[in-house]
């Protein structure tokens, strides 16, 4: 396929696995890299800057096709080394960041010096314009279906990548709700040139988690994912499990919640224990609403294949309702 | 164009004018079913049965094309003679009926005597699927960025189109936060074979409604719409105004609310007021996400030949991305 995400990133589809905390590591990365996509490793998933070059030289050592690091900057009051992970990632070659949560613009000059690229992944047309005057090369943007930090504002996929595409000049990649080639055609259709996965990308057999979170992707409704942090304007959206349910029924208890109602729900189990070690309700799962539509757990490589293919016939039988 | 919706209609293109309150006149419907679509008369925003009768006469002097009646069932403690609405549009020579709200399940063996047809448009794949069961020919639905009455489950279109494609075996329409071909090609990339437009409707020349209400429409945002009656579990999309701004502010008091302290703020202001007569922060104003990507106020007929014509553009723009 030939797109402006395609020759930005150099693959043979613009089919992007996001960063995604656990998950984004060289097993999968690689798997999808190597099968057309464009994988990435996630900086944070790492415990410091000097492991990040570690998993970096381990994933090119399992494909020689381009992957890229998620940097995510999060409101945290102690934040983690952003820049010393940013520059381990330049240092090691990688010429693609994709960053996520507040604005890149302090690390733009340093990567462009490094001939890198920057995709800005975030969740509002405000946001992504913001972004392209900064200087980003694509804009990856997040509907309300998305899993992980979908925003405040709550417009979906359908109306958002729309709205998006019109207004930034940059490539658009549309994420959020997308699990299959019908939706990455409906994505193209609203004008994305590229598309993003995070869960589906979970349910296949490299994404380094534990089967038993794989069977509750397939398992799960459009209808299974609970959207917590509302009350502090910083909402994710998670698999239904007990953890999520008891959040939620905390912040909606008469009276209001502070976090320190919640951190006791959440301290320690905000995604390892479930996704890791596998206990379902032992911790919160990121997952967007394509759970509904997950059914298998494919090889990167299969699951490639099919949805360029379904996507392709997708068109084409649209342009059939026009032969009359 | 030729899908198993145009054939259902008997219309020359598979979009409909979707059953709204104040909006689904003669006036509206009449210019979109000329133009090549399916419009449609709400049976309520008639006073009694026989009014709905003289405006079925009335739209039938303004258009040879087939159109159709929206009987929406709502709870109420006062309900409307539904039943008498049915009739007379039955009696009328009406063979397209959309209902909206409670299953139809009690008029499909009324509406199938009289050789009509019946779409229900529902929010949830489950309703779909007890809907399909009970007989219905075809089925809306209405995804989260839909206005009205989008349900509870808040599952965006993207998804929901999708996973209700795959569920039904009658045809799809897509409906809520559609107003452009790009989108109407995405919903059929999803696997839809039609498309519902309401708020996009609103914003044209022949809709029956004031124009300060039109000028608002072009000039929101994709943010710019509320989501009231949470509380009462009969959630709606509205257009951000000083009324709906104030239901949401007493929604989300400390100590929780009741229906009573929200009616003194709706008695009397649910539409009329606004839609009508044309003050933008006297009543609630129906809208979908999709106002954020209105900016003009086109005939129907230049509407739907635009929405045409940009949606084949889209589908072979896309299969473009194929030819490397």
């Amino acid at each position: 396929m030939h797109t402006r995400i395609t020759e930005l990133l150099g693959t043979r589809y613009p089919i992007i696995q996001g960063g995604m905390q656990w998950v984004g590591r060289a097993e999968l990365a690689s798997a999808v890299s190597n099968a057309g996509g464009f994988g990435i490793l996630t900086a944070l998933t790492q415990p410091d800057p000097q492991a990040l070059a570690d998993e970096i030289r381990r994933c090119r050592g399992m494909t020689d096709k381009p992957f890229g690091v998620n940097l995510t900057i999060l409101p945290s009051t102690a934040p983690p080394p952003y820049e010393e992970y940013l520059d381990a990632a330049l240092e090691s070659g990688i010429r693609i960041i994709e960053t996520a949560g507040r604005s890149p613009k302090e690390f733009i000059a340093k990567a462009k010096a490094h001939g890198a690229k920057i995709v800005h992944k975030c969740t509002a047309v405000r946001h992504a314009l913001s972004a392209e005057r900064a200087g980003v090369d694509a804009i990856s943007i997040d509907g309300f279906e998305a899993a992980g930090h979908p925003g405040e504002d709550d417009v979906g996929g359908l109306v958002l990548f729309a709205a998006a595409a019109r207004a930034v000049k940059v490539p658009l990649i549309a994420s959020g709700g997308i699990g299959s080639g019908r939706a990455m055609a409906a994505a193209m259709m609203l004008g994305a040139e590229g598309i993003n996965m995070g869960t589906r990308f979970c349910a296949t057999q490299e994404a380094p988690i534990h089967d038993n979170i794989k069977q509750a992707l397939v398992g799960a409704k459009e209808t299974d994912t609970n959207l917590i942090f509302r009350t502090l304007r910083n909402t994710g959206r998670v698999l239904k499990n007990a953890i999520s349910d008891e959040v939620i029924a905390t912040e909606r208890r008469p009276g209001g919640c502070e976090f320190e109602d919640i951190r006791p729900l959440v301290a320690g189990a905000r995604g390892r224990a479930a996704l890791i070690d596998g206990d379902t309700d032992g911790g919160l799962v990121w997952a967007s609403q394509v759970v509904g539509l997950i059914d298998d757990i494919p090889t990167c490589a299969e699951l490639i294949e099919r949805i360029v293919t379904e996507c392709r016939e997708a068109m084409r039988q649209g342009l059939a309702a026009f032969e009359v």
